[in-house]
């Protein structure tokens, strides 16, 4: 247990592909076998694949998928399916790993097919290229069969490990490539405010981790922040002899921050930055709107990608109704789906109401955006949800001219 | 497992004693019981104390210390004398169980008169208050024998313990009585600069826990803080129409900082705010002040509060003896323990240098201050240690006049 974990949702997701057999668990031992901070495994059933966390320079947090559970042969082919499914749904990049004394077979071929088709880098691994003396031969019949090159690997033998992670390095994506948090919207130099809240719900001593994520991105773009309660605002304010870039508020002080934030001066929330950094903030906008539209007898999903311990004024199953209810006006049949399982007739709903994903990576909370999308259902999340009850559209959307956009051809009724 | 998990260290002690079978566990467990957010047990072999984590309001953070394991019969005396001297080191505040149906013995008045001794509060509980229908005379009688109040409790009944609760919180000092980390320096509204260097070891979309730790008391100060790269400093104060109260920066930065920072504006270091947060500074001072006095054959005991996993370049058992190696020139015997045992024979070494006793309270790290001072050693700590290597002395201590006399009448060396 570190005191600094950072939550899965922000790794990369590394997941290990493969036949019974072999070798997935070596490969990912052998992998997390040299590094330092190899956090415990987390087996739930023997279904269910093992993640394991790690820091691999200079990818940063990362986590190893094995889907040895996958291989049970007791488990029903539809079931395989699906767990495949909701893992390709998840994964940054794959290890496809194959027996150099077996080779391939079709599996590997629907399974490689299927990577593609999601755009999921892929890179192979030939374990056991110790066990064969013409490894080079299987080497080159299964690089010609599936089109992918293969790393020649051994777990027992612990060869090829530092080829296997230059290979996973060289096709992640850049780390330019994704999105940052507020990184994109400011230049070194800049100064931004934060406004940071500290009310009874704030934990002692500490930041919460999206204030802390936000801050460190200021950082790591060289800007200068500037960190305040909301009361000390006007203080802050005045103490700077130039005008900030850019103030970042929680939702939850944002009318009295935009009062006391000029005109002139761009103002947004954390929440709006995390559902951008999360997901697409266009389409969660819009799912915004549809809240105004609801009818009696309406279907809302409320979908939580993790089972946590609900407290007594839990926000998924609380809260968020207790506001529908008093919004609205109207009696909507609400729904609860948690876990990594996200149900497959999303067109009987007139509204998915999503968490904000801490435990899922961008690329699976995009493919769900997609999947709500393609059923033709709006879907908001748990940050743009609450910034919209704190009253801060549209201002805290103005710096993003898509959203924005999206905001203002939405014909729910203006707010 | 939480994301923003307070270290041991910085909790309230709250260690319950008692004779075997009066029901301790069942009184922390009747405590716990109606919290939210109870972390899972610890446990480590049958003789070590179950540390139970959980957030007590007002209080905050605590720790809840059963010790049912010292009750094991089959533990030497001795052993379990030192065991709870142990525990009294780290004692905030104690809680003193009886059993209604047994009463006191000698073991109470020991137990009390050695916590009385050291300052420590203690609230009695007379459990079992349901087993017994002259409830009332037992409790008399336990008070008249110890001096000491007792709250009728029944864990089984779960009766009594909003009382305990509410005489915990008036036992306990008050919050204002404890040190802060920053917040007596300065006054709200102040604008206080935080230099925070982003650099490989930085965890990835994070602050480390102690600049976390600073910048929350300085914002429960109604004060602002303005967050910067060193590289950034000269521009962010460029960007300020005032002149910042303090300048706080990681010990790494300090030389680039202190050249940057106008002489008239108070800079010290994380390291020394810490050092005085958690121990002694002026003795700390003293300690860093006996490295240049180092001699060849002198026994340096390096001290660690916990074992931790060591990585290759680990502070206590390579960097600290490669840097004293290189800074006195002297051939060294070096000793190294970890854990809660600190040596009884402290008098055989030079100079103690100890960890930053993260998992260690205030109280148990200037009890262990107290111990080496008795034995008329010098102590100083990793923070103080690193702040020495990095030159920060004496500028980063003008702050603190005591620690600055501290200073200047040890008689090392001028560096």
């Amino acid at each position: 247990m570190s005191l600094n974990a950072t939550p899965r949702g922000e790794r990369t997701h590394i997941t290990v592909f493969g036949r019974s057999n072999v070798g997935k668990s070596s490969v990912v031992n052998a992998i997390t076998g040299q590094e330092i901070s190899v956090v415990s495994p987390i087996r739930g059933t023997t279904t269910d694949p093992v993640y394991k966390a790690m820091e691999m320079l200079p990818i940063g947090p990362v986590v190893l998928i094995d889907t040895a559970g996958l291989d049970d042969e007791g488990m029903l082919g539809e079931l395989r399916k699906q767990k495949t499914r909701e893992l390709i749904d998840r994964t940054d990049l794959a290890l496809l790993v194959i027996d150099a004394t077996a080779g391939v077979d079709p599996f590997y071929e629907e399974l490689l097919a299927e990577l593609y088709d999601r755009k999921i880098p892929v890179v192979g691994v030939l374990n056991k290229s110790d066990a064969r003396a013409d490894a080079a031969a299987a080497q080159a019949e299964a690089e010609a069969r599936l089109g992918l090159d293969f790393i020649p690997f051994s777990a027992t033998q612990r060869t090829g490990i530092k080829e296997l992670k230059q290979a996973i390095i060289d096709a992640l994506p850049q780390e330019d490539d994704r999105f940052r948090i507020v990184g994109d919207l400011i230049s070194p130099g800049d100064v931004v405010v934060l406004v940071v809240p500290i009310d009874s719900a704030a934990p002692k001593g500490r930041l919460i981790l999206p204030q802390q994520q936000t801050l460190r991105d200021v950082l790591d773009s060289n800007a200068i922040a500037v960190v305040t309660q909301e009361d000390q605002l006007q203080a802050a304010l005045n103490r700077l002899a130039v005008k900030p870039r850019l103030v970042i508020t929680d939702s939850q002080a944002f009318s009295k921050v935009a009062a006391d934030t000029p005109k002139d001066v761009p103002l947004t929330s954390f929440s709006i930055l995390f559902a951008r950094h999360k997901g697409d903030l266009n389409e969660l906008v819009r799912g915004a709107r549809a809240i105004e539209k609801l009818k009696d007898g309406d279907r809302v999903l409320i979908a939580e990608a993790c089972t946590h311990h609900r407290q007594s004024d839990d926000i998924g199953t609380v809260k968020i109704p207790r506001w529908l209810r008093e919004v609205t006006g109207k009696q909507l049949q609400l729904e609860h789906v948690s876990g990594y399982s996200f149900p497959p007739d999303l067109d009987r709903y007139a509204l998915v109401i999503h968490c904000g994903a801490c435990m899922l990576n961008r690329r699976a909370m995009l493919h769900r955006i997609a999947e709500t999308q393609a059923a033709g259902v709006p879907i908001v999340n748990y940050g743009v949800l609450i910034a919209y009850m704190h009253g801060v559209f549209p201002r805290a959307i103005e710096l993003f001219p898509s959203a924005m956009k999206a905001w203002e051809e939405s014909d729910g009724p203006k707010k």
